[in-house]
């Protein structure tokens, strides 16, 4: 997660690579943090010696022979071959779902923020007071925020103490930190309603963006605390795990010792799926697949810094 | 369900772990209240007899021998093998939908609480009479609509009582019950309009969160009340029955005894899926898998108190 | 299609029944009138009978031997086993569609006459002339839909004739039906408001409500008239009978005269996906698979009546 | 498509006959206009005499044996047969969307355009000028952009004859047409606004409506004139073509000369779905497949004609 | 990208082209530049004299008999085949959403800035000033948004300067440009209230399409900087890379040197599938695959200049 500072007309660098031959040979043997394999493969060579077991109990000590009805165990694996399947494919699709939903979520941020930023310095005079107020507390949303669905991120500075004195509002920070933030900028607004210097339209006008901010968080805090239900995340690793144990028995006949390498490539194809989607299920996070929130929260700032 | 009172910072813990290997084991191991194994054993004992018992017949009793049809029964598991996977991820897809989209109701159900007390915040004067009464009819907005969802959550007291004696109402418990809070919630506003203390322009600014309430009413009544079609669950429990019944005739043959683990193994995923289906199709019962109301409505009852 | 009154509390029963081991059995053996085998029966029969007939020809008159080319038939139908299966997934998927977008429709209709209900009821002063006419007309709008999508809806008398004299219009049965409703309830607020009884704020704040009568209206049409492109169904009833048909000829080899209940079943799992889908797919109508209509039609009016 | 007069209530005849196993028959063995094999074939006979002549070489001339690789051919067809599949199902499902979106984005056309005819006939006087107006304009921009979405759609007399002549405008028919209808509704609006003979609040009131038909024609323009990727229907009819042509290679060992019928019903399954997905892509044509547009529009004529 | 002027009633020709049989066989040998046979067709030779290399080690060299277990690695392609199908449809899917989303955002932006010429043309008088301003901006802002979605887009002059010289804003060019557009836009607006040329109500009335500017940016943005979850575009390159390199050694005993053709047309048809998603995730690009944005901009600049 970096932390330098973004010229806003750059703030998302394109992360689309072109994409030629030489550049898939280099997928295929980089292995970088967030690949699977790096998590998988103490696991990985637990079952590579429960395989050896299994194929050497069969062969060398048991001496199965091939009318054994042990050989037809590998009819249940390509009968439920397309439920495990099927089942990933589910698991996959709803981890992508929120990940992009997430995603779509602090899109929506950017553009309300730089809507709200146009709208304000299109209706307020050049009065550095109040522009600088909202130039403060719209990107110290953004950032509130992120802090809010994941506290692992850095605190950057209290951005309050960037405001004039008799602006500053200690936050109690026991409390729902982004409600208090919309709360000061809805009361702000009011207040200049009150002492005329805003019409009530005006107050209209900047009301869906202050609208969106609190819908935002309720949806984020929606994804970041409601994971799948338990029951099919709880019945998934059983499946897989009693699918992958079974697995050596039967195909030990057809394959000998290679079933070690076999079990182990289902395996790491099966288990990597269930680990990929547990990571990105949860987008909010600071590894390597999860979105770059810091980096939009910086585009965020930089952008009202620019308008307003 | 617990009933503690909880932080509104705190409202919603993580809940979801960070995964290792060894949290894999122990997901495995662990047969929790949710878990399928505990519903389904009385029937899977059964299918374990009944496959027992077809094998007994089929070897010891009628002899069949290899060129026998009844082997080749197994040629229809394969062909319906696709079509019952399919079935069960339709079903699984559906009740997972209706499931997070009860969980998106009610994330709205946060948001726009949240919103109508900063709105009303910022709005109202700190007049307590006013900011009280909405203190407490907007959590309890939140709390009807759960018991209407589901009765046997249990009863917090008389929210109305908390309210001072001239702003108190007999709701009618016969009637439609969130429908009253609106109305009274409506009929206030519309009283301060009239007093001249509020403007129609604010009461129309507070119109949007009072219109969802409204909505996420009606569309949880949809979800909690319009089962999938009975064709459907007829058709796939039936469905179910006769393929795992029919199962051990034709592969007996391949696998003598071992057939009584593996139609059990069989029966156990397929008829996990339907259950688990079938309880999350309902989100807004009290079991483990559903959605924690009882928490959101806490936060959203200590997020207004905060704010107003 | 019951038709007792029904107390708006208790509008929509809990249709959800707890799941148990006792109750899938009751499933599996009740044959209701939803029920794909009612409708099915008498194809099953002719199937059964045409596959009687090519078993004897193959085994009995011709005696085809195991080298015959006609054994490997069936290799078509692993083939194109896929391509069925996704086919009636899709078909499955859009007919679900459409039945839940009616549904949710409905649920629009009770929440759009619910608050335009508790809107006006809180605008309007206890005048019990203006009251009433939206009382008669709020329900009469969601009646008539009903009496729109579905020809067959008995009639329930005319609620037109439960007004004062003098508020009382004729409608014209041989134009739109809903769209006059709709009409008259905007008349009658214009009115209000030329006569100065009504601010046009007030006017615009049930304005959304209206308009979503007509927008649910013309949704429900699109879902009651245009059923799912000619060529799909087709081509799908083509594929399913010849499918279905070519069965037998490759597997009478391997199942001998089990050949007859295994091409029954398979046919009867085919159709009833099929079936239901052509059922479902017009959630209008009063079949016990569609939706509750009236029900809901009889709880929006004893909603509204508690109300206003 | 015809052409009649049609009463408003009944524009949209039932088209969802009911379904009896008679009704299946009279299906299998019509081969309407859309049906898939009027088109197919040509094709579909050139592929049984391809088929043919490889059954001729290689049983009769280059007499290959039992042991022969290439009979293991059909190896590479079940590997790939699930991606065929897959890909013909993502190809029926977006084909499906867009058709299914393009008779939505037709409904809100409906739905707005009667909202327009209602809100204008409650708000405006019974003066015939101004009603008339708009009696023609709202029909003539739903024409009009049937006409703009297909050309050849037969042109039904200028709408703008009927208009008073003071009213008159010449379109200019090298522009776009359904904004320049658009364009004269609003300036008509806001010169009664200049008037003084509207206030600006029922300007807005429809502005939603006015907003809505710009909308649906950009939409409509966008489901029009964007084909799925080209690269997607290119590969797909290659590896379609490449799937076909291989397949009687390895087969011919299994099924003699009956590869023939077998080869053509498969190569009948596959295009036909390519084939029908490709028809119904483009909703706003005037083939049997497509949306009954012409009808839509005269039911929106005669339904504003009632009303206003 | 051509560049020519577009009449606006002609922006987008018709480009779904009739099909017929001929039509097919066109596509069908036709390798335009999006064809991914172009692009893969150095690895295509790779894994020929690859496969090549392994049928012969294992037939000449090691001249391995029937009863090798390598001749059973096919299990594990049969075992995996379903997994690689579906996570390569599901890589389609997200794709193709992505780039239908893009399409759609450009729909929107089409029909924004149509209804913003419109409404202004409707409400603004004949003054030639403010009309201008517009119909240079309203264009320049599409324009700008393509150009900062894909810097390759060739600059088309700078718009600004055919403005009048005190109209004329010096943008900054390390800024966002957008985002200054759009400002622009609600500045002048906001002066002609100030200035008492506007009303609220007015400035309210086209706010909806300014604020839409906005959100269709943040939108574009999200598409064009967010690719797929890195694990998933990595672990799809690994999983595709070993099922083809392990495919040979166990096929060879069915195919002999057929195996070459096999693996080669295995390749293509799973690494098209990755290229095309690749290539059509990102719709703004250039490519022949992308959206004609170029003539979708110059579509609203000849709407707009029509209309204002």
């Amino acid at each position: 997660m970096e932390n330098t500072t973004i010229k806003s007309g750059y703030a998302f660098p394109a992360q689309l690579p072109t994409y030629s031959p030489q550049h898939w040979f280099s997928f295929l043997f980089r292995f970088n943090q967030t690949d699977t394999i790096r998590k998988l493969y103490p696991m990985i060579i637990l079952i590579c010696v429960y395989s050896g077991l299994v194929a050497y109990l069969e062969m060398e000590v048991w001496q199965l022979n091939e009318k054994s009805y042990v050989r037809n165990i590998s009819v249940m694996h390509s009968l439920l071959g397309f439920v495990i399947s099927f089942l990933l494919v589910f698991r996959t699709n709803t981890a992508y779902e929120r990940w992009w939903d997430g995603r779509r979520l602090w899109s929506q941020q950017v553009q309300h923020s730089r809507n709200l930023a146009i709208k304000l310095a299109a209706m307020l005079p050049d009065d550095a007071k109040e522009r600088g107020y909202f130039r403060i507390l719209i990107p110290a949303y953004a950032s509130a925020l992120l802090r809010h669905l994941n506290k692992k991120v850095p605190d950057q500075g209290n951005e309050m103490e960037s405001l004039p004195g008799d602006l500053q509002v200690q936050l109690d920070y026991e409390k729902h930190i982004p409600n208090q933030y919309v709360g000061l900028m809805h009361q702000y607004l009011q207040n200049m309603f009150r002492e005329g210097r805003l019409q009530w339209g005006q107050v209209l006008f900047v009301n869906p963006e202050l609208q969106a901010f609190t819908e935002i968080c309720a949806s984020c805090e929606r994804i970041r605390y409601t994971p799948i239900p338990r029951s099919y995340s709880s019945f998934l690793k059983k499946f897989i795990f009693i699918y992958i144990m079974t697995l050596p028995f039967g195909y030990v006949f057809n394959l000998g010792y290679f079933i070690i390498p076999i079990v182990a490539f289902v395996f790491y194809v099966l288990a990597s799926l269930e680990l990929i989607a547990e990571e990105i299920e949860d987008p909010f996070g600071g590894d390597d697949n999860d979105l770059p929130l810091l980096r939009i929260v910086q585009g965020i700032k930089s952008q009202v810094e620019e308008v307003l």
